[in-house]
């Protein structure tokens, strides 16, 4: 006797389903890895995941992370195999880290040099933002639309930084590039002049302490830097997205910019939120557990960063997480912060919360609605959240290679107790159940041309 | 043999339906009344709508329209019978008009004399703002608490006319009062005392032709009271909502606002999108078409307006459709206008026709989720568009008593085809399938306390 | 044989008077009470008064005080004759109080009435302003415009107090009225609603110690009534001042006003710069000696209101000082205060010290040129300042009426040695030469229209 | 008998001089080139020059020229004698052109051989601002300082122009040395990078017309490049002047910074206040006359221009004459245009007027009270204007070598009709009675630092 076929490979039973602000209380059917059914009872399904009135949210999505990276001479404590466990852990689906490479390798290798690192090691999907470094004709004209076209549409440049910063004329270009291909532009805005003037005098009068390192990147060089792409973005009409917005300044740029129409967004991540210049002050080593590009800022940062949240002008809550940059927080614990710290005390809405951690980030970088929501024929990357459930940061709580966290201590509310990526429950309870590999890579979309 | 009943009341087959600015191609399946079930594939129904891979959205809601109503001592040419037919025929599929009366009349009493008005004649759903004319003690601490409650949570207060306006205080009172019971305060936001003292200079010197409306209504007589109202609900932590915001300068006030975390919504109508004040200055009678307060304003005004519903802080478009004020156009226009110049001319994206023509004012009154987007439980109120349509406004295609149209000889592309609401086909291609009386009213729920 | 009469009644020799940020080192020469001659060297007069290199300024005009007033039922400490007093003793020649009445009481009575209480007390010349509680036909038609052609052209107008404010139709016709009639309008801002509504809810709660004071009147209350006065202002085109401008949001107001071509200036008082909300909670009684409206802020203010003064956005800075309200300063230390902590620490320049603290005040009031400058033809009011000398604040240093001083053992450098008033030495080092009631009557000219 | 020398070399009598905005009828003493008395009658002199109460202002202060400068590979056609002329005819008594070089001279050489130029040529006073185009080790340790103290501390720096723009390294760095020493940095803020990428699009198109310079250089460029240095200015704490500030946007971004403390100021152009872009559509050869960078833009920003003058966010009026672009006009009509334009057409205030086109320029560059106010001790620089005199604008009435003018057939009312220098009457009702060569150097003083 031939067993059929059930309907369903997996049905996620009775969860609670955001609708905006509101829930519903609905199953969800999944097959061959997508969302094929929302009702509010479905049937025959091969496996059945109850979620018991719980919530039931889209995956998250971490656009901003660096794993595998081969980053100022250091070796890089985290690889896909750690960094997408950790993400994973954490409520997490999808991943977009950094391809970075020397500005003179050609785009196509390295890109194909970094999917090699992901491949039979990702837990979880992920998308690649390739780093721009560097805007020959040859790079404009061919390589940078074919790259676009190909599967990579959110591409990155930096305004600082050495080995990375493009002038004025380069970013212009490739702004042009990114309006005509519909790429979508990620910024390290911060400008460098202005660093390397502080920097010089800093050590010049000895001081290197941590906190000198907030001395050293002032609010004013993010809101320059962020001033001067949305002048960039206004006149080539290219979709740009500030990365870590870390000060109210360089919000207010980001803010004035939108209000006349400028295709801008801002992202920013938990230590801005929840983390301030104060912590690089603690003894020893301690403080440079904090140090982080832009820098700690200050409470009234803070109260800017998580009002802009509210209020929209902050669309992206990425972790920026990089294994020797520990600010950042492990990607287990991203969406956990904002989750307790942010929809659980009432700074943003239920809605904002999966808008900020998971939609807006599939949405700009090209990947929905594959991912980043709960949608009919996109894939099923769902995570059960137990909202009472309390947890204490610790080292071992976290799955990375790092061996501190400045978020030890920290209490928080609510937890994504199972995971489930295409349809697959990779984590539950603290168990693992996903393989290592079967994470595939996601082609981010160019935009249509408007 | 007993006929068992099948799953599904109605299913729309094959529509495409929006994820974000994406869409997916899907079947929709609805029984008494409410959406059950989102999926690639859905069986088992009693009637079936094939959309034929056609958009379907939610239906629309227009939050801000007159009917019925015994304004200025005209007769109104518009009732629920011909008010909710023409909407229905636009793709809407809720409305949310005014319930005005005497200030001295009791609350309680005008919305119930008000609701007595609609039933029987309304073709589609409705929830109503009560509009409030007094702040006496009593209506303060007893009878504004006892009508948020019982489902009248968004209420509407004006700062012009001599019979409806209110004093700074009273918009205080109410404005606490509504923060602490979660209702919403809709303000028509206008200085009265600048339109009183230009309306007397331009009446001395004998200046009554339609363009001189404008002329009384400048734009900082907006900017004025809207920086007011910020300041109020910044004070008191009301929500509130300044309906048909009109100028550059008055939206700018709403952006300020929201900047510093205000909890301010701008909503704005068709005729300040696609009407001037030059449209004032035709011959004769002509002109007196064109009057509604706020006034039409310039191509400056409007271009920010259309950015302000891009960037998103314009959060809603309603008709204002009244029907002695021709300008805010008869129900059945206020969809294909936004659609066609709108979403298809590129000034706004899919998802941002959806939301502000349905989603947000269903969230922001008090409906969402049984209104406003499709989920499941929510109402089966569907619109079907066919993008490929092309429609001349005539006034033979309206269905609303008034006897001409500003909008005429516009030339509109797609069009709600078919009309659903709670799961019954109450229009389709033209035809009125629906029976007056068949909508209901829908409270408007208070927001939980923050 | 009879004496010829000198060329001039009074030599100043050897002064160092400002000429922008530079000084010169000259001559003045004074006769019938007006500057008649500047040189570098100028002989034959009867009285020679030799400045030794000292800074020679214009002297004070101090154009919000209070004097001699029956205000809000309590006896008021002081009159035009020790009023008139301390600020001569502090290097201000003219003063401009208020002329207040019942909003029944004839305009021009009021004015006369109160230059009675003037003569025969005041020691220096007075220009008035009349306060405006009332727009009635006759006083918008005539008594008003009699009135700023009489020689009042600068009127007060409050938003608040229960006595004295005025509803937006009453300002409209004023600031009308007073754009054709050339009259500059000065406006107490404070939204009277907020803080009614405000201090009700802190009655309510028996929280009425000093510093609920502050949080009755907060700075949105402000700002709201800045933001709706520059409004009227911009509509009418009058000319306004906002006095006692105490908060960053009120000033952002006035700077954005005056961004848009708005004529509306700032004044600040040292209160708003020297003290905050701190000082009310000081123990028992101490607290309330700090108690003004609006009430004192936050350094944060303090810093706004310095940065204005030194970037031109504040134009005059006045003593608002009155008996019954402390915070305001005794006339004698308005002066020594600003050039104490703004000039000698550099916070704003000389030239900036001598526009706020005299030149500004006279030519918005219009008492220029001959009050404000150092002008041939303008009147002698030279104050010699001694840059060196330091004074501790005491009670016994004060000449007022009242008993105690908030700013008591504030160290204060500079201090204004010689007043002279029309060419008379009034004052010599604290030695009082001049006569009570040899202060006259200044008329404040209208402006000629534009 | 040995005649006695006289007590003034020159009396001015009866001018009407301006104290603020207000003019008091007197006479001027000159004695040794300076002014030595101001008083209502002053006798003994040698020569009398009789203003039969005329306005007497101070000589003007063209703070912005190019002249005898070999710039461009052009000739130029104006050399010190032919500028100087114009200049002195059209009411200005000190010019300040800018010494420039390659950016290899020793800056000490470059203006030496500069000074030469004017030597024997000047008939007016001069101050040089020499131009900055490296920065060096050498050069901000040792020859920056030396150039300050000596006497140039004013300088000029690019933002665009191949030979002449520095990066924000080097502008940061020159900021600095100026701030400490301090000098004042004028800036030519427009974002090269913006042009270029404009340029090459544009030439690839084969658009080449004049009215394409426009398209260029649009205002976006103009308001980064201001951002981005008032960035900087507030970073190091250096005083910058933004030239010839063209656009709403660019002032906006000036007002922005000095709200918040930035010592930043705006000059602008008589071209930009009273030209247009639509000039460069003229026909053929006409509109390339009215080429000038940044380019001319739009009635709008005319008026934002105009009301900064009134409203004192723009500080400086100068020509930015220079003989190969006419746009910026001869030195002989900069002071009448303002004067006709501005002061009698009631846009700005004589004592604007005064500020605008002399003091604020001296002040601002370091040469008051020498130069830029009726001083004593300052040089007797005095202007007599005939307000009745009514001028058309020909070819003819130009002194400068150039051979057409954008201004022609304009009508100016008033007329400098008597210009002194330093006492001398260089020009009378149309006469040169000074002698080419008279003029002299004025150094720039440098602040004192804060």
């Amino acid at each position: 006797m031939i067993a059929q076929r059930a309907r369903f490979d997996l049905v996620v039973r009775d969860g609670l389903v955001a609708v905006g602000d509101a829930t519903v209380r609905i199953d969800l059917g999944i097959r061959d890895g997508c969302v094929r059914a929302i009702a509010e009872r479905l049937e025959d399904a091969t496996q059945i995941v109850d979620a018991q009135g719980r919530l039931v949210l889209p995956g998250g999505v971490d656009a901003h992370c660096h794993l595998g990276q081969p980053n100022y001479g250091a070796a890089c404590a985290d690889d896909f195999r750690s960094g997408t466990l950790s993400a994973a852990c954490g409520g997490t689906t999808t991943i977009v880290p950094f391809a970075m490479a020397h500005a003179s390798d050609p785009l196509a290798e390295t890109v194909a040099a970094y999917r090699l690192k992901a491949e039979g090691r990702a837990l979880i999907d992920y998308a690649i933002h390739p780093t721009i470094q560097a805007a020959s004709a040859q790079m404009l004209e061919r390589d940078l639309p074919d790259l676009i076209r190909g599967g990579y549409a959110s591409l990155k440049i930096f305004t600082t930084y050495d080995d990375f910063r493009l002038g004025d004329p380069e970013i212009l270009a490739i702004l042009k590039v990114a309006a005509v291909h519909g790429a979508l532009v990620m910024v390290h805005a911060e400008n460098d002049a202005i660093i390397a003037m502080l920097k010089q005098d800093l050590l010049g009068r000895g001081l290197v302490a941590p906190r000198f390192h907030a001395k050293a990147r002032p609010p004013i060089a993010e809101s320059e830097a962020i001033h001067r792409i949305a002048s960039f973005a206004e006149l080539t009409g290219a979709e740009v997205l500030i990365v870590h917005v870390s000060s109210r300044v360089g919000l207010e740029e980001v803010m004035r910019a939108r209000a006349r129409g400028v295709s801008i967004h801002a992202e920013t991540c938990p230590q801005y939120l929840l983390l301030t210049e104060a912590d690089l002050d603690r003894d020893g080593l301690e403080g440079a557990k904090f140090m982080c590009s832009p820098p700690l800022r200050t409470v009234d940062d803070q109260e800017a960063l998580w009002a802009g949240m509210a209020q929209g002008s902050v669309a992206i809550y990425s972790s920026d997480h990089s294994p020797y940059r520990l600010a950042g927080p492990d990607g287990k614990l991203r969406q956990p912060l904002l989750f307790s710290e942010g929809y659980l005390k009432g700074r943003i809405s239920l809605a904002q919360f999966i808008a900020l951690s998971s939609t807006n980030a599939a949405e700009r970088h090209g990947i929905a609605p594959q991912k980043g929501s709960i949608a009919i024929g996109g894939d099923g990357d769902l995570v059960i959240w137990d909202q009472e459930r309390e947890t204490t940061v610790t080292r071992d709580l976290l799955h990375d290679n790092t061996d501190h966290t400045p978020y030890e201590g920290m209490r928080v509310r609510g937890w994504p107790v199972t995971t489930i990526a295409r349809g697959e429950v990779i984590v539950d309870d603290g168990r693992v159940l996903g393989v290592a590999g079967r994470g595939r890579f996601v082609p981010s979309k160019a935009r249509t041309a408007s």
